[in-house]
């Protein structure tokens, strides 16, 4: 049977092994690396489509966990699918709710059937299980879809990781038994294993027997040290096969995605962007701006003064500040717009970076200019 | 010297003398009669300036007392006047702050010299006079700008109606003589004098002679019955010349609109299409939309069978109804873009029937096909 998706590897960095590829979806190719904007509720929160278009989004993902609680997946597939509800043409990726049942619902019990929870908008009574879970997202029907994972918290006793890695092994079975569209959707593996490198290498040994078209790096920027994450990346990622695609869950900060990069992962998503921007904080190429502040009252200039993005190339940071201040949505719409294209733009740099073979070169020039901890 | 906005009337309907004209103001010529979307803090809630544009506004209002308070209107200066601070470059209104310091301030006090109140943000003391709503508005820089008057409650005596005419005439007056910008910014005078048809003979009459190029009736739609409005309305627009453009300050819901519009007004303004947006509630062809109301959780059907406006086009009212539910800003985005589109047209199409002198005819269609009470 025809793949839902192929990846396609065009070069790699020769100092860091970063690639540059390309995705082939049904819902149209995605260059990689690639960072993927949150639209949790099947909207990018402030955006229209046009306009993510319009920044060079290629790819966004939604929240099963979120969609399932409201509006339900039976009416999004009544709609005709995702894309066909929220009027968004290009790919889609789904997680599986899995992280989202541990990190937003109560009173969770884990079995191995699933995980019982509440809902935290209705207090109503939920059930997920692999099976469940693929159900919903064939219902909602995205481009690629996450098997149903446990991502233990940190830290956790090795026991603990241990019991919860092969749980996650058993359900990513059963998942990729209950998938029934997998000519259209790609369903990827997610490795877990906590920062412990053996249980890594079992989580991955284990899931590469399920020959998934894709494999995720879950349970990291959970708590733990930068360092650790780019240690537990260092020797995760050289576990998974070379004509797949990599992607590192949950992750988004500049500095991060450079990171993430660097050791080989082709897919990145982050709520980071959209929700600083919504509390009035831009990443720029001359830092942070923090743009409530008072400094900014009378500032005339662009938000970032090398940035030509809609919100940068027609209005002042004066006008943000006032927008923002005064609770109005266009300072919303302003920022987040202005935020996601500065990390789609980084992207593409990164991009260009690798296919010249400078990516070391570029992030050494990236952090002097724009101060590697001003950003976020 | 120049006049900065010059009316011209193209044609009046045979029926109820119903004015077809234009208004020429130095930000370009508005087709009227004309619905003025509010963009009370600089901005339309939720929407950006190329989407009004897209609706076809062709002027917007912006409230004086609001940016007088945040962000201040020697800011507004500063960035070269409200047009560049928000990126609009077609006609700007702005009221006085008259109408604002009487609704939302506390703790004023009117004298003869203007009116002490207190901030509704901060709480601090101010005061604003002729001269000082003069100096805001010359800074902001509408091409249209409105006398400081008095809006009186309603009901009022007799005694207090007089007295506050009679005040709002030598405010009038002062507004005049503190005017810096007669050559591009229009100053309007505002004919009080509640629902009694001498004192607004008197008003007139005062107001006449200070010769303004454009006149608004001040002092309705503040809680007197439907018919008594359209009665003052009858008795009070003829008293205006007929050179000279006629606004009726803050009305804007359909019924109102055809009324004004048959009494000989031009000029409308309302927050109410982007109020009841943001509630989701939405004026269409088959009448008043409650999109959160169930019945619409599963209606792939667009939000108005009738309109080609940009939410019209792409998104069905089960995905709306879930946007605005869920407090998601994308929702409130779609229906202030809908129920702005909705009254921009309803101003084409009666545009449209006063030149082919069917203005009664279209208003019959139109209450028979909306039906009247539904729409708002």
């Amino acid at each position: 049977m025809a793949m839902a998706v192929r990846y396609e590897l065009l070069s790699i960095d020769r100092d860091t092994g970063a690639r540059r590829g390309r995705l082939h979806t049904p819902h149209g190719t995605i260059e990689t690396p690639v960072f993927m904007p949150v639209g949790t509720q099947a909207t990018v929160k402030a955006m229209s489509p046009e306009e993510l278009k319009e920044i060079g989004a290629e790819i966004i993902l939604s929240n099963t966990y979120h969609l399932f609680l409201r509006p339900g997946h039976d009416l999004v597939r009544e709609a005709g699918g995702l894309h066909s509800f929220m009027n968004w043409d290009r790919s889609i990726l789904t997680d599986s709710g899995g992280f989202q049942v541990f990190s937003l619902s109560t009173l969770r019990k884990i079995s191995e059937e699933g995980v019982e929870f509440r809902s935290h908008i209705s207090g109503e009574k939920l059930f997920l299980s692999p099976e469940k879970a693929i159900e919903v997202e064939n219902a909602l029907g995205a481009d690629i879809i996450m098997a149903f994972d446990e991502c233990p918290p940190y830290p956790a006793s090795r026991d603990y990781l241990k019991d919860s890695l092969e749980r996650t092994t058993r359900w990513a079975k059963r998942c990729k038994e209950a998938h029934r569209r997998p000519h259209d959707q790609a369903l990827f593996g997610i490795v877990q294993g906590g920062m412990e490198r053996d249980l890594r290498e079992q989580s991955a040994m284990e899931l590469l027997e399920l020959d998934f078209p894709g494999y995720a790096v879950g349970g990291l920027s959970v708590g733990e040290s930068k360092p650790l994450m780019q240690e537990v990346l260092s020797f995760t990622v050289p576990l998974l096969p070379k004509d797949k695609p990599r992607y590192l869950m949950g992750v988004g900060s500049p500095d991060d995605l450079f990171e993430g990069v660097q050791r080989g992962i082709d897919m990145f998503d982050c709520v980071l962007p959209t929700r600083i921007a919504r509390n009035g904080t831009c990443m720029t190429s001359v830092g942070k701006v923090v743009i409530r502040n008072a400094v900014y009252a009378r500032d005339w200039e662009k938000l970032d003064p090398d940035c030509d993005c809609y919100t940068c190339r027609n209005y002042s940071r004066a006008y943000i500040r006032h927008l923002i201040k005064a609770d109005e949505i266009f300072g919303l719409r302003l920022t987040s717009y202005h935020n996601l294209y500065f990390l789609v733009e980084l992207m593409r740099k990164i991009r260009l970076a690798i296919e010249q073979n400078r990516l070391l070169e570029f992030k050494k020039e990236f952090y002097s200019q724009y101060g590697y901890e001003k950003i976020i």
